[in-house]
C-alpha cells in the first residue's frame, strides 16, 4: 500500500505540528497586536473566482483546478489568500480600513523542490482602504516583528516599487516590461550574466546595459541612482517614508525585486535569508485587484509569511528544535488494582487544567514508566495500593530525579507550584 | 461578478471566525488535558488512499475526487481525519498507544442543507493501540466535557455496539445486515413507521416485528432487553463499563444507532441535541481500519466534533453571541500634527503586548472616533498637540464613559491595570 502523501504535500508529525502551532501562535499574536481581525475563506473556490487574477503561468500550470466526476461547475483550490480577500470584501463590504489576517493553506501545482510545496501554509495580513505609505509601513513593521520574534537574526526585507520600475523602464523605451520583470526578478537565483543573456535575446545592447546598470545596485546607492530619474520623486519619497516609519534596519532597497504576481501595482517586498533559495514571505500593494470584484477602487496592501519555509529554514538553523514530543505534563501511573482510583486522580487533575496522561492499555508498571519516559512526560504520580491506604501517592519529577510521598489532598497545591504556565 | 463561495462552503467573517477560534481553542484545550498530541495531514490525498474505506455511497457520490488538466494521478480531498490517521500510523509507526488530535477541514460532496456542508471543520480525537473499554470511555468523557464546556446543556450521547447488533440480528436470521443498518440508522429522521415500511420491502413480517421491537426501546429498558440475548454478554459489560467510567449522565443506550461509515467494528456513538437534525459529533471503534494500511492489527477508537454544526446550533441557541467584532483593545487617536508621536505610542503599547489600532487613512479626529466606536474598541488614547507639550495624553474608557488626562510615563501602568488578560 502506498503510504505517501501527494508530491509536494506533507504530514505534520507531532514534533513538527508542535513547532508549526508555536510559529502560528507567535505570528497570530503579532497580527492581533497590530489590530488585524481574522477571517477564513474556503479552501475550494469556483474556478471563475480565481481566473484571470494571477497571470499566465499560474493560470495555465499552477492552479489546482478541476471538475468532479459528478459536478457541473469547475472548482479551484485557493492559490493565495489575497484573491479570496478581494472577493470577500466585495461580498460583505466591511468598514474601511479593513485590516484582516488569515492563516491557511494554499495550493500551487509547482514542481516540488526545496522550499517549494504544492500545499503549504501562509499567514496573510492586509489593509484594505488606505492608499498611504503609513499602511505599507505598518505591513513591513509587522513582517519585521514576525521574523525578529521567531528568532531569525540575519533576514533582510527587500523593497521596491513597481511604479518606479515602470517609470524608469518606460524612459528607457522598453516594451515587454512584464517579460523584463520576470527575467530580472530571477537575478539572485541565476546571476547577472544569465539575466543579461536573456535580456539580449529581445532587447538591444544599449537598453540591456542600462537595465543591468540599474539592477546591479542596491540599497542607498540604488536609491540615489534612481532618484536622478524624472517622475519617480513621489515614489522614492514613499519608499523613504516606509523605511523610516517601519523602524526596521533590515529593509534594503533592491531594484531587481518586482515579484511574480500580476496584481501588484506599487510597493513590493520580500523577506530573504542569506543562502536560502526563494523568499520567506513577501507582498506588496495591489490597488486595482479589489475593483475587479467590487466594481469600485479600493487601495490595498499586504503580504504573507510562508510558514512551511520559515519552519524548514528555522529547523535547519537550529532556531526551532524538533524535540518536543508532547504537551502532556503529568502521567498518572497505577500499580496493582488501583486503576479506578488513578483514573479519578487523573480526572481531578484535568479539572484543575493540568495536561494528564493515564495508561489505557492495562500495562504493567514498568511499561507505563517506559512510555512516560519515551514521551518525555516530566511529572509522574504513582498510585500504589499500600500508599493509598494512607491517602498518599508518590510524586516524581523526572528532570530533577526527585521522588516524594504526597498526601492526596496536597497534590494539586504541589503541582500548581511546579507547573505554572497552565491553561484551563 | 459572482461573489459566492461554492455551494456548501462558507466564509467565516470576522464575527464568525472569532467564534470559531474560541470553539477550537476550548476543544483543543480539552484534548490536550487528556494527553492527546496534534498532527495535521494534507487536505489533498491520493485517491488510492481513500478508495474502498468509507462504503459505496461515499465512494461514488461524496468524495471530492479529481484529476487536474495537467496531472497524471488522481487526487481526493480528505473525507475525514480518520483514514489519513490510519495512513499516518502505518507510515510513521508512532509508539502505542498513540493519542492524537486533528482539527481540520474535511470535504463531502453532499446535497447542502441545514447542518450539511461540503467543506467543514472537524475536531478529531483518537486512541490507537488500546482494545479496552477504558479507551472508549476516555473518548466519551472527552466528548462529554467538550459539550459541557461549550455550554450545551441538553445534549445527549447515544451509544451502541455494532457487535451487539450483529449478534442479535444474526440470531434473528437476518441477511443484508448492512442494508438493515442503513435503514434503522435513519429512525430519528424518518420515524418508526417509515423504517418498518422500508424493512418490509425485503424482510418477512416476523423479522421486521423483532427489529422494530428492539429499536423502539432506549436506555436502561433497551440494555435490559438486549441482555437476554446469548453471546452479547461481554459487549453489554463493555457498554456498562464505558458509561460508568465516563462519569457522564448524558449517555443513552440506543439500539437504532449504528452510524453510516463502513469502518466501525464495535462501540459507536453520536452526540445529538433535542430538535437538531443530524449529530453534532460522533465516532466509534474501528479495530480493522489501520490493518489495511499497516498490515497488522491495531485496535482504535475515536470520534470527531462537527465544528460547523456546533457553531450553527450554538448561535441559534444564543450560546455563542455573534457580536464580537474585534480583538483590538485600544485605539490611539491623533489630532492635528501628532501622527508620528501617536504612531510611536501605538508601537510602545504593542511592545507591552496590548492590541492596538491606529488610523492609517489620515482621517480627521471625528472619523477616527467613529471608527473605534463602530468596531467597539473599548479604550481610546487621544494624542493632542497641547497635551503633548506637557507629555500628557487623554485616556478614555468608552464603556465606563470616563475620560482622564494621563502622563505618558504612567500610561502603560494604567493600561495594565485596566486590561488584565493579555498575551505577549
Amino acid at each position: 500500500m502506498d503510504l505517501s502523501t501527494p508530491k509536494g504535500t506533507k504530514d505534520f508529525t507531532v514534533e513538527l505540528e508542535i513547532i508549526r502551532k508555536k510559529i502560528v501562535s507567535e505570528i497570530e499574536d503579532i497580527f492581533q497586536k497590530y489590530g488585524y481581525e481574522p477571517i477564513t475563506t474556503p479552501i475550494v473556490e469556483y474556478w471563475d473566482t480565481l481566473k484571470g487574477k494571477y497571470g499566465e503561468e499560474a493560470e495555465n500550470k499552477l492552479i489546482w483546478r478541476f471538475k468532479l466526476p459528478f459536478s457541473e461547475r469547475e472548482y479551484a483550490l485557493k492559490y493565495d489568500n489575497t484573491v479570496p480577500l478581494a472577493r470577500y470584501y466585495a461580498k460583505y463590504r466591511p468598514l474601511l480600513p479593513f485590516k484582516r489576517y488569515t492563516i491557511d493553506r494554499v495550493f500551487r501545482y509547482d514542481e516540488p523542490q526545496k522550499g517549494r510545496y504544492r500545499e503549504f501554509w501562509q499567514a496573510d495580513v492586509d489593509i484594505l482602504g488606505s492608499p498611504y505609505p503609513e499602511a505599507d509601513a505598518e505591513i513591513l513593521k509587522v513582517f519585521n516583528e514576525v521574523f525578529e520574534r521567531l528568532g531569525f537574526r540575519d533576514f533582510r526585507i527587500l523593497i521596491n516599487d513597481r511604479r518606479i520600475m515602470d517609470t524608469i523602464f518606460s524612459g528607457f523605451g522598453i516594451e515587454y516590461r512584464s517579460k523584463v520583470y520576470r527575467i530580472i526578478d530571477k537575478l539572485d537565483k541565476v546571476g547577472l550574466e544569465n539575466v543579461k543573456r536573456e535580456l539580449l535575446e529581445f532587447l538591444d545592447k544599449d537598453k540591456v546595459e542600462r537595465i543591468i546598470n540599474l539592477i546591479s545596485l542596491e540599497d542607498k546607492e540604488a536609491l540615489e541612482y534612481i532618484s536622478r530619474f524624472k517622475g519617480v520623486e513621489e515614489y522614492v519619497e514613499d519608499i523613504k517614508t516606509i523605511i523610516d516609519l517601519s523602524g526596521s534596519n533590515k529593509i534594503i532597497y533592491k531594484p531587481s525585486l518586482v515579484r511574480g504576481l500580476d496584481y501588484y501595482t506599487g510597493m513590493v517586498f520580500e523577506v530573504v535569508y542569506n543562502g536560502y533559495p526563494g523568499s520567506l514571505g513577501g507582498g506588496g500593494r495591489y490597488d486595482d485587484l479589489i475593483e475587479v470584484f467590487a466594481g469600485s477602487k479600493v487601495p490595498a496592501v499586504g503580504g504573507s509569511v510562508g510558514i512551511n519555509r520559515v519552519m524548514d529554514l528555522g529547523i535547519d538553523l537550529g532556531i526551532f528544535k524538533v524535540d518536543k514530543k508532547t504537551y502532556t505534563e503529568i502521567a498518572v501511573i497505577y500499580i496493582g488494582d488501583t486503576f479506578r482510583k488513578a483514573w479519578n486522580i487523573a480526572n481531578d487533575l484535568r479539572k484543575e487544567g493540568f495536561k494528564v496522561y493515564i495508561d489505557l492499555m492495562r500495562s504493567k508498571f514498568k511499561k507505563q514508566i517506559e512510555y512516560a519516559i519515551s514521551k518525555d512526560i516530566r511529572y509522574l504520580i504513582i498510585v500504589g495500593e499500600e500508599d493509598l491506604k494512607e491517602n498518599m501517592v508518590t510524586f516524581q519529577d523526572r528532570y530533577l530525579k526527585k521522588r516524594e510521598k504526597v498526601d492526596l489532598k496536597d497534590l494539586i497545591n504541589l503541582l500548581n507550584k511546579k507547573i505554572s504556565n497552565r491553561s484551563g
